[in-house]
């Protein structure tokens, strides 16, 4: 039994906001479904970035009440043959390019192809379809139009690569999969695998380490540590600086939780 | 016949999203006109750039419903002599300062000068004008307050001087018009003068030729390309990089469209 | 006799803009009062600076409607000790956390400390209570739950230091207390202190003078000038540059009001 639309609309774009581009969107949502409300959760993207994509509209949806529908715009493949798809999946609705930005959503989702150009702009271009395309089917979703008639099911959306915490006999092992604006780490490691008696740190490729601690509070200006942060996973952190920099860490590289001996 | 308005107040200015100039506006609005809804265009315009706030501005505000009231603040001359304006033009609002904003939508509008007090704030400062009198005003103009009422009639508004294209022997010429965040150098040739058999290429003043194509993902990194981009506009860009820094290319430049031989 | 919620939240925090933190917070918030509406003042304070969000949130909060709900989140102790508050003062709303950012509404203020958590998320993390504890108590503040509901009354919440502007024989003597993204220098000077005959310049610390003038539109491009600014108080600033920047003036050095002779 599908939720019914909150008339809520996110938008999470790498479009930035100096050129008007999100606005324009907002004009045509607002145009076509005059009750919805919008509400941003990042243009600032690095251009292109569809891996931080992901990692944000994953760990952001379930904030937002059932039925809200998500825009998800980091499209470098815009005008050529990927396809466009609107998706269900854990009670919200993902509206997007089939690049990878739902990698992780769409266990157990319903995935439909965008083909019926009855829900679009009248004129679509080849350069923007976040607002020709995907802001009117959000719209029309927000609506009540059922998923089904946006297009045919799809079964096999692209999907990013992707490397799942693992437990070793030294301990878990996870990979850096986000860089927020301070130069925080963000692993994908889940507080869960913290529950341990007696200290930890986070081992980082180039031999650095961390210690967990439970607040950034805990400890001094300048001073490493491995704390969960704002996206509930655990992240590695400079008080004051920025733990990129000293650590010349980028995405994808891959870390090792260890029990203090 | 007037449309009503749509209760949408959009906000398009050079104030920066850092030192909350922009949610005082807001609040000011929501205070006189609690229904009303109001969406951000930009407020990363270059400071006193008014030619790129007339830009965005004619750009984006067909994409908002019919009866939408824009707010344009981009001020160099708030507290001068400089008018203020409510402006009517194709079934849309504009209110702002009479220094050429407005230079796009101003055929057949009506222009009033603002000039009865009773619409704006009770204090009314200096050097926020964006606060004290157009957020007041355009928050009356979404209440249904009609355009007479808000001062005399202007017959000569301030207009930016516009270069418009032009068909010469050699093929059409334009001017960069914006120049976007990522460097893309936007014309002024809209996508019908593209309408020729055979490869085209645009020519910059330093001689650097542009190849004409449909969508970003048909050229390489580092490549240039010359694309309607999302202003429905011809523009300049280099993939993963910045077409404004390699051409040394500024605002005003002017270019020419050539076909292939 | 308590003003009743205006159904509007407005969010001033350090977390910017990039991260999905703020939408996060909202998603939270629509979830729990759907027929509020936020309203951002600021996300790009800079982090940690608890004086800034101070001086940000007093002089703003007055333009928004009685009954508003404002959210302030710069918390360097967040999962500390520190403690949470509600308050309420001038007919206004304030959530978040008790580190001085209430500094400047305080006086008279009803403040209540967080303690009850039947009105937070139910999961509670250590480093984000701008999404478990302040959002929700907003949105409940905003659906008419009462001050006093959320936990017992605070006699001494932290207050920051504070200079006040003071008479001298040479003239008013006031203190830089806000740097904006221009780099013009506000200070604690109200329009008040102005009202005198003739001519009068801001001396800084270094011995520069500042001429007071009516208007930035009086001045040539990079001269200095003093003028009452967006803030409602007197602020240093270049023409087409940045005060900060040529007086090597950071928030907190002294001026001097003092009449030309």
């Amino acid at each position: 039994m599908p939720d019914s639309p909150s008339g809520l609309i996110t938008l999470l774009t790498d479009f930035g906001n100096r050129d008007g581009y999100v606005g324009v969107m907002k004009g045509v949502i607002v145009g076509m479904s005059p009750e919805a409300k919008t509400l941003d959760i990042s243009h600032e993207i690095p251009p292109q970035d569809i891996r931080s994509a992901a990692f944000l509209i994953e760990r952001s949806f379930r904030y937002f009440p059932a039925g809200t529908v998500h825009v998800v715009v980091v499209d470098p493949g815009v005008g050529s043959e990927r396809k466009g798809l609107a998706v269900r999946s854990e009670r919200h609705y993902f509206v997007g390019p089939d690049n990878g930005v739902f990698t992780g959503v769409l266990e157990g989702a319903e995935v439909r192809t965008l083909a019926d150009s009855r829900f679009w702009l009248k004129d679509v271009s080849n350069t923007f379809h976040g607002r020709d395309i995907f802001s009117p089917v959000a719209a029309h979703l927000a609506n009540g139009v059922r998923l089904e008639e946006f297009g045919p099911a799809l079964a096999n959306p692209v999907v990013l690569p992707e490397e799942k915490p693992e437990r070793t006999l030294e301990g878990w092992k996870g990979t850096v999969v986000y860089v927020d604006r301070f130069g925080n780490l963000v692993t994908n490691l889940s507080p869960e695998v913290l529950d341990s008696d007696g200290p930890s740190v986070i081992v980082l490729e180039d031999g650095s380490e961390w210690p967990v601690v439970n607040t950034y509070s805990s400890i001094g200006e300048g001073e490493r540590c491995a704390v969960v942060g704002g996206f509930d996973r655990v992240e590695l952190s400079i008080n004051g600086g920025s733990a990129a920099q000293e650590a010349v860490v980028i995405a994808g590289s891959r870390v090792l939780l260890k029990r203090c001996l």
